[in-house]
């Protein structure tokens, strides 16, 4: 498949130079018709009988072992979740961590890890997002490091492997930014946080957990999937792997969308990605402040955000801004092309 | 709209003697195009946007409005969730309990409930689903009682404000068997939860929870809904009311598909359901064991279970049975029909 006419796949791209897919993806063409195709589905043949389970079920698996290879992990260590957030809590409510307890984040994440940090009940350690910073952190009261792959704010990348073996803690990596902008090998890191709607371009409220030892956490949040059997108690056998932490049911278009969607990426998705995101800080250096940053969100620095995101969207050029930062955030993705770039800086200089 | 309208607002009834809503409810041609419309508006201009999310949001709070209405409490104390599991996980974990405390369940509730129950970490005292043997296994530690308004085995009703006030304790209650299929009043109950999927014949993985008063339990599995503000340290000014506790972001077709599928069902929806319950236990109860109950699901005991479920599929009639229970379990919805009994009974007999 050649960019062009990987890029024709998606129709909302004719119109809008789509630089936000760090909140939503763009959606293609086979991810809706997949969608469509289960609606259809559910109206004629209804949710109901014994076969539409076994198959929904066993879609439930394949997309379970399709997001295993996507990041280097066993399907036996992949939980199905909603959000990256989902997967944060599943983790920390899991830890059972007490007050006395220290976890270790920077200073430039989302809430959607921070919330959980704090409803954790541990004392939540801030640090620059440096290395060196990191790991001089530690104290024998470190539980666990928790932090982006990616950085919203940025798209600086840490090097959570390092982090990982020179701190000698568990590590919990928000992948929100990460899973299908860059390649990702979660092998060997604890706990790691997929959104399927963003980098992925599958449907909303879609997402995975890593969870390289399942039996080390706690279910401390179960569905139904949790269980193998259980008591009028509750009391229950966790299922095999981390499956037990599968946090709901996901209709069976929300698992064909995420499938075809992974199904759309082509082979040299991120080499491409990478190339367009460099290209547009090439393009935009001379004319904003970038801040540093080696993924694929591009950041710069300017005095009335909401405003620059505002004019750009009178031109159907859609980016974002990061509250409090002064931030405005570009997200090049394998679809970005030189037109959409070049409507960017065009829609900038104006 | 009279009753043939609005059953043929259904293109699975066509075929399908659907008698399994307390899994999932049928889905109406206005669900599906609510939704079908929602995933082209995503494809075509993309889920970007100020405009885009300024309109999902709104839909969102309206959504709120909507199930408040449904069970007579205020916008301010629902929460939006992604199943009634998800909502009992919601309040067990914001409830911090301790192994001393105890709470009150049934013998006959659900693993979406007794899951959150055991992962709570308190004792869980098991009654039969009886009034008196729920108030009298009342102790100076008893925290709390969780049970369903509707057992999901029988179909019995339970008098869940009679306890709450017989026993002078809070009282959360599973709605999974309740909303959609009876009147509900969930005013003045402490947690309530509702299932979308189920009787109110919405979308996969919607739901709610009442949550009477907001500000007295904890926000245990914070979502980005879940603040207002918040620092470095994910230490946050929770948002006014049970938004609060809003488990994930909806997608833009969930939320129409729910109110379109609200928008569905007649005035007369309840009186018209309880008829086909009570005419569904007079067709049966010549041929059939029936076990006492009194909402919208008739569950008869029978010596294999599996084989009457399957035998009846094969006519296309879909029940379900109970396991563990020798229940097969029929559910009767305003939009059944005497033929779907008719070809119930007649694949009993055959």
């Amino acid at each position: 498949m050649t960019w062009e006419e990987a890029r024709r796949l998606f129709p909302v791209l004719n119109r809008i130079a789509y630089l936000n897919a760090g909140t939503f993806g763009p959606l293609a063409l086979p991810t809706i018709q997949a969608m469509e195709a289960e609606l259809e589905v559910a109206a004629t043949s209804g949710r109901i009988g014994h076969a539409y389970f076994e198959r929904v079920l066993a879609e439930r698996a394949g997309l379970r072992e399709r997001l295993a290879a996507l990041v280097g992990v066993e399907p036996a260590q992949i939980a199905l979740s909603s959000s990256t957030t989902d997967g944060c809590n599943i983790v920390l409510a899991g830890l059972e961590l007490a007050p006395g307890d220290e976890i270790i984040t920077t200073s430039e994440e989302h809430f959607g890890l921070l919330g959980p940090l704090q409803a954790s009940g541990a004392h939540i350690v801030v640090t620059d997002p440096d290395p060196e910073a990191i790991v001089a952190a530690v104290t024998p009261r470190t539980r666990l490091l928790a932090l982006s792959h990616v950085l919203w704010t940025s798209g600086r990348t840490l090097p959570v492997r390092e982090l990982r073996d020179r701190s000698g803690l568990p590590i919990l990596v928000d992948g929100a930014q990460s899973v299908g902008a860059i390649r990702v090998d979660a092998s060997g890191l604890d706990y790691y946080t997929i959104s399927g709607q963003k980098w992925l371009c599958g449907p909303d409220s879609t997402g995975a957990l890593v969870v390289a030892e399942p039996d080390r956490l706690r279910v401390a949040r179960p569905s139904y999937f949790a269980q193998s059997s259980y008591e009028p108690t509750g009391r229950f056998e966790p299922r095999e792997g981390a499956a037990r932490f599968d946090s709901n049911w996901l209709s069976a278009a929300s698992i064909a969308g995420l499938l075809a969607a992974l199904g759309v990426a082509p082979r040299w998705c991120y080499e491409r990605a990478a190339e367009q995101a460099a290209r547009c800080r090439e393009l935009l250096e001379p004319h904003a402040d970038l801040v540093a940053g080696d993924a694929t969100l591009v950041s710069f620095r300017t005095e009335d955000p909401p405003a620059v995101v505002k004019r750009l969207a009178e031109r159907d050029v859609q980016v974002r801004e990061i509250p409090k930062t002064g931030l405005v955030r570009v997200s090049c993705g394998w679809w970005t092309g030189e037109d959409d770039l070049q409507r960017l800086v065009d829609g900038i200089r104006s």
